[in-house]
């Protein structure tokens, strides 16, 4: 009962109900543009023609990977930590965008290297979940990063966060030093990408770091030669956050609850997930696309259109955040916009 | 007295402090791309490092144009009168935005064919403003749109309304059957940029409708061919929509306010605005590039990078109102984010 049924949502008639119903708007045909396919298909998501999104929780995963030691991030791991109480603290960029947008931010130490200690939680603030499965992956440009079992932990951690939360909409955010090669490793991997397009700055690595970095995730990907199923190139390749990310998509597309994706490390995640139940791209609304290169292909190979394209590259959360108040027009215009027939304006079209 | 002095407000001392506090905020540099171009512009408008954007307002100018008779929209004129009283009774696109967002909406008849009469407000609901120069303009195909005093009357009502405002920011809609070929001509007479490369299909207009339009357009530059400077071309070729917008922009800009453009019409009152008055593009933030082709044309003519590109096609002000809560996460990110120093994050920084 690890990977939980994710069955098509699917439904012709309720689609095209959503599509007549976006069309009998007060605007010329398709005038709304991507605001039309985002109320489209959150309406289908949720399975109604004046979907209402509630308690929105955003989820970000954090974790450390043997693989930093290589020198493939321009931070060292201790970066890792320090942002978790930076996140929970209220002063980093989800913490402040959760705030704005009243998004619910819990952050899960999937597996930090320093324990981050637990604390009170004041009313409203953050909320840490520690569901550790070790402090830190191995180096996976020696070995796997993690054993199986330890993968299906992680995995397990993450659908129960999930199936503890309120609300119908999940976000999705991540921190871990060194974890863009891990979604770069399984884009190679699961989606064939050649290693040279998958591979970015991160965080901000120079030429000569980037090309360091190509080396490393090549002897990553050596290493792991025969790491070739998802939930093996999971545990071989990936990190204790994406692996934990991959159990929260599954479940939260289970309960059928609209999944915002935010940026490379996190649709590393849905990638994933998708490749043992595809019907969670179903439930999917890409919020942005990255400035880290990779961040194209996967989207291109998970047919996903981003929402915003504004340079960002930042992760923790953070592009999935600011897309957030998109969906909420995309279902207010849905719900409250009067039609052509109830305001009385003249429908008929010339050319 | 008709056009306010628009003095440049750019501040290298200001500007560099601004930048370091991106800098110094903790994320990679640049990670958060355009958000932080965002942030430094509002903050250099409002003359502050910790930017408040307060009580902001959406204005709608709605007007009729001769030019409609020649078959240049896809809608017959009635359509604005119905969709003004649309945008008041709370249905329209523009309405659901502004309400979602908490933006004050104040729709000004400008010269809509057909008179919209006055009615009480209900507390909260959309402002009717009546300001009209005439029951739309006379056909620009045949002559000028509207004489001279007509637009130096309309610019001055823009210029009213806003300095009646509260708020430090100004969101710009309009509404009016035909006036994408009024933004087309200014684009070609103002821009210098041909005609074919202007014109669009606007509400929907099918290929032939698309030519026929080319043709009237073509007329109307020929008509007016004398009319080269700024507020001639406005007069000539504007409606009145336009040209009350125009003078909204220069008292904003006049004012420091934050002035939030729409898109391809709503830009037209920007280009027009900038050619009497330059560092009126200093106080802009363009929300969207528009899916009608002679939007880019213009943004680029006038430098602007829009926010968002999300194939809108719908004017009213829909692009601003949606765009509007990425400034709120700009200035929040500015005021609300820890630096490296103050979260005790490790900023150095490897390759």
């Amino acid at each position: 009962m690890l990977i939980p049924e994710v069955p098509s949502i699917s439904d012709a008639q309720l689609s095209a109900r959503l599509q007549a119903r976006i069309d009998s708007k007060t605007k010329p045909l398709g005038a709304l543009g991507k605001l039309e396919v985002l109320a489209h298909r959150i309406g289908c998501i949720l399975g109604s023609e004046e979907p209402v999104l509630r308690e929105p929780q955003m989820l970000v995963c954090a974790a450390d990977h043997g693989l930093a030691a290589n020198g493939v991030s321009a931070y060292p791991s201790d970066v890792t930590w320090q942002m978790v109480e930076n996140f929970l603290a209220g002063g980093a960029a989800v913490s402040v965008l959760a705030r704005q947008n009243g998004l619910a931010l819990t952050v899960a130490d999937c597996g930090v290297a320093r324990e981050i200690p637990p604390r009170e939680q004041a009313q409203g603030a953050p909320r840490l979940v520690s569901c550790r499965v070790a402090a830190g992956t191995q180096d996976a440009s020696a070995g796997p990063a993690m054993s199986m079992a330890q993968c299906a932990q992680a995995v397990d951690n993450g659908r129960k966060i999930v199936q503890g939360m309120p609300g119908n909409a999940l976000l999705l955010g991540e921190m871990g030093i060194g974890n863009t090669s891990v979604a770069s490793l399984l884009l190679a991997r699961l989606g064939g990408v050649p290693l040279a397009d998958c591979t970015g700055a991160g965080t901000g690595l120079n030429a000569e770091g980037v090309a360091r970095k190509r080396k490393v995730l090549e002897a990553a990907l050596a290493a792991n030669a025969d790491a070739r199923e998802p939930m093996q190139a999971l545990a071989a390749l990936g990190g204790f956050e994406v692996a934990t990310l991959t159990g929260a998509v599954l479940q939260a597309a289970a309960e059928r609850r609209v999944i915002v994706v935010d940026g490379f490390i996190t649709t590393a995640a849905v990638l994933v997930a998708s490749r043992l139940q595809p019907a969670v791209l179903e439930r999917c609304v890409f919020a942005h696309r990255s400035g880290e290169p990779g961040h194209a292909h996967m989207l291109r190979l998970l047919n996903g259109e981003a929402l915003l394209d504004m340079g960002l590259r930042l992760g923790e959360g953070s592009g999935a955040a600011l897309a957030w108040p998109l969906l909420l027009s995309a279902c207010a215009f849905l719900r409250e916009m009067a039609s052509f027939e109830s305001a009385g304006v003249d429908g008929s079209h010339a050319a």
